[in-house]
C-alpha cells in the first residue's frame, strides 16, 4: 500500500513501548504544496504535543508530522514542552527546514516525561528510512490499546487519499485518545479547511466511546499537491467525508472492550444540536450500556437517558424502536421487547422525538466487563 | 425505633417483587402540621407518580405518602398516570381525607404496568396495620438492589428526625434512583422549604454515582408539629445537614457494585459551581473510576477529567493529592505515585486549582466488574 504522492514515511520501534513494537513515525511532505489543517481535543489541559502543534498549524504549513505511542507527554510541565520543542529542533535539523513547520503527535500514559534519547535516535533511523510504501508500518506504530490498525485508502477524481488512526479508550467529541493523520496529493479548494473542520465535526465528534476527553487527540490533515489534479468542494468535501467515517467507524468498532456497536439515530428534534445532544446522552449513558453488554432490552433506560439531554422534547410522546422492534410507543410501552435480536454486533436505537424535522446519528459502543478490565490495569 | 411523634406507618409485602419481600409503605402523618415539602429529579422524562406528587406538593400538605418499589410506573403513558391517581383515591377513602393530600413514589422498573389489584389490596392491609414503630420495616419496604436498608434517626433541641431512603444505581445529581422521606415532629422556621432545598443541593445533589439520572428520584420532607417545640433557622438547617448528609453517604457507600467511596475535594475554584462542575467531571469519567477500582495512582487521568470541566482554569498550576500524596504538582509528575495506598474503601482525590477561594466534595464510587455485571441483567 503506497501513500498518496509528495508523502514519505518511516516507522520504528524506538524503545517507548515495553512490549517493542513500533512506536515512532515520521512523515514528511515533499510537495509541492505542504498545506494542512488540523483540529485537537477540546479538553483544557491539553498534552505538550498539542501545544506545540496547535502554534505549527497557525501557518497552515507542515513540512514533517511525528507521531509516537508509548507517552502521552501530558501533565509533564515546561520539561514536557522543551521535549517537543527539542523533536522539532532535531527534525528540522535532520531535514534541513524550519521546526516552526514540524508538527507533533504523542499518545499513551498521561504524566510521564518522555525518553527523549530514544525518541531522537529514533528519527535518526527513521530520517534515513522514508519511503512511499510505509502506510502499514505507520499505522502500527501510533497503536496503543487498539487490536487492529485503522487504516483507509481511496483513489478517486485522479487524486489518491490516505488515512491512519488509533483510538481505543477514551473515544469522546473534540476528539478521543485519538491521532489521525489524513494525507492526499490532490490540489484543494480554498475552503478546504471549513470543509474539513465541517467534516470531522459530523463523524469524529459523532463517535462517542467512554464519553471521556482525551488531552492528546489530534486530527491532522495534509495535501502535497503533487497529483497536480484540482478537486472541487464537492469532491473535497465527498472525499473527507468517506475518509473519516470510515475511520471513525474503525475506532468505535475497535472500542476498548467492547462486544457492540450501538448506533443511536435521533430524528425529528427541533434543532441538530438538540438531536446530537439526545444522542450522546445515550451514549454516555452507564446504565443503557451496561444493558446493551447484557443483551437486556430495558427500553426504559433509553428514555430515563433521553431526560436528561440537554434538548426540547415532549416527553410523554417519545418513539423508542430497538434493532427495528419499536419497544415504547409515545413514551410507553410498544411492542413485545423479548422480540429484540441481540445476535449482531450493531446495535440500532432509533429515538423519534417529534417535535421538529432535524436528525442526528451519534456511534458508540456498550459498558462490558472487558472495558472495566483493560481501564483499572492500564499503568500498572 | 419509634417514628416521631405525630407518624404512624405500615410496611407489607404485597407482591411486586418476585422474592416476596415488603414493597409496599404507607406513612400518615397525623398532624396537628400536615406541612411538606419535595425536591424531585430534574430528568424531563419523569414517572406518573412524580407527575402526581409535583401536583399535590404545591398546596405544601402532605396527609400520607404511598411508597412502593417493584415497578417505577415511568413511561406507562396515561393508564399509568390514572394507576397513581387511583392509588392515591384508595388512600384517601380508606384514610377519610383528600386525594389531593396523598403523595406517591414509586421505584423499579420503567416501562411497566404497576400490578393494580395488588396494590390496592395491600394498601387495605397498610391502613389497618399503621404503627409508630415501623421505621425499619419501611427503610427495608422501599429497597431495589440496596443490599443494606438506609436509615437515619436523630434527636436534638427536644425534637425527632428520622429518615429512610433507599439508592445503589443510578446515583446522580438531582437526584438519583433514589426515593427519601423525612419525617419530624419539630414546628419549623417559616423558611424551611428553602433551608430543605437548599440543604438537598449541598447533600444529595453532592452525590453522583454513575452520573445517571432517574425518571422517579423524590426527595419528601415532611413535619407533624406533633413536640410542639419550635426550631430556629439554625437548628433546622444543622438537623436538615446531618440528617441528608447521613443518609446520602448511606447511598454512596452501598452504590451498585462499588468496592471504593471516592471523595473529590475541589479547592480554590473561582465559584462554588465552577468547584462542583470540576468534581461532577471527575465523578463521572469511566476510565478515572475504573482505575481507582484497579488500585491503579493514575492521576493523569483526574488532570484529563478535570479539563474536560465547564470551569475557569489554569491548566497548567494544578495540584492532585490521591489519598494525602500529593502525586501532581503544577499540573506535572509530584511525589512518587507508587506511595499510594488503596486499602482503604475510602479514595480521597484533592484537586487544587489555584484560581479562586470556592471550594466543593463531590462524593462517588468506583467503576466496577460487579457494577457492569448489576447493570447488565437487571431486566431480564
Amino acid at each position: 500500500m503506497k501513500l498518496p504522492q509528495g508523502f514519505v514515511a518511516s516507522a520504528t520501534a524506538a524503545g517507548l513501548k515495553s512490549s517493542g513494537d513500533k512506536d515512532l513515525t515520521l512523515i514528511v511532505n515533499e510537495g509541492p504544496s505542504q498545506w494542512a489543517s488540523a483540529v485537537f481535543t477540546s479538553n483544557q489541559v491539553v498534552a505538550a504535543p498539542v501545544l506545540w502543534s496547535k502554534e505549527v498549524i497557525k501557518g497552515s504549513v507542515v513540512k514533517a508530522v511525528v507521531l509516537n505511542s508509548g507517552g502521552a507527554n501530558a501533565c509533564t510541565g515546561p520539561k514536557g514542552f522543551q521535549d517537543t520543542h527539542a523533536t522539532a529542533e532535531h527534525v528540522a535539523k535532520l531535514l534541513n527546514h524550519s521546526s516552526s513547520e514540524v508538527f507533533i503527535c504523542s499518545t499513551g500514559m498521561i504524566g510521564e516525561f518522555l525518553p527523549m534519547d530514544k525518541i531522537l535516535s529514533g528519527l535518526d533511523v527513521l530520517s534515513k528510512n522514508l519511503s512511499n510504501d510505509s502506510v502499514l508500518d505507520c499505522a502500527h506504530a501510533i497503536m496503543t490499546t487498539d487490536s487492529v490498525p485503522k487504516i483507509v485508502n481511496l483513489n478517486a477524481n485522479g487524486v489518491q487519499v490516505s488515512g491512519i488512526a488509533k483510538g481505543a479508550g477514551m473515544l469522546a467529541p473534540a476528539l478521543a485518545t485519538m491521532l489521525c493523520v489524513i494525507l492526499t496529493d490532490a490540489l484543494l479548494p480554498v475552503d478546504a479547511k471549513e470543509i474539513f473542520e465541517e467534516t470531522v465535526d459530523s463523524t469524529f465528534n459523532r463517535i462517542d466511546s467512554d464519553g471521556c476527553t482525551s488531552t492528546n487527540d489530534t486530527i491532522l490533515f495534509m495535501s502535497s499537491g503533487a497529483s497536480g489534479v484540482q478537486l472541487t468542494q464537492e469532491q473535497c468535501a465527498s472525499m473527507l467525508e468517506e475518509t473519516c467515517s470510515s475511520l471513525a467507524d474503525q475506532l468505535i468498532a475497535d472500542a476498548e472492550g467492547s462486544t457492540k456497536t450501538i448506533e443511536i439515530n435521533v430524528s425529528n428534534a427541533r434543532s441538530e444540536s438538540d438531536a446530537v445532544n439526545v444522542g450522546r446522552a445515550c451514549a454516555r449513558n452507564n446504565l443503557l450500556k451496561a444493558a446493551i453488554f447484557g443483551g437486556d432490552p430495558n427500553w426504559g433506560r433509553v428514555l430515563a437517558a433521553v431526560g436528561t439531554a440537554d434538548a426540547f422534547m415532549d416527553p410523554n410522546i417519545i418513539d423508542v424502536s430497538l434493532n427495528g422492534v419499536q419497544v415504547c410507543a409515545s413514551s410507553a410501552p410498544g411492542a413485545d421487547k423479548s422480540k429484540v435480536s441481540f445476535e449482531q454486533r450493531l446495535v440500532v436505537i432509533d429515538i423519534d422525538l417529534k417535535v421538529g424535522v432535524a436528525c442526528a446519528t451519534i456511534k458508540t459502543n456498550d459498558l462490558s466487563h472487558a472495558y472495566v478490565h483493560e481501564n483499572s490495569a492500564y499503568s500498572t
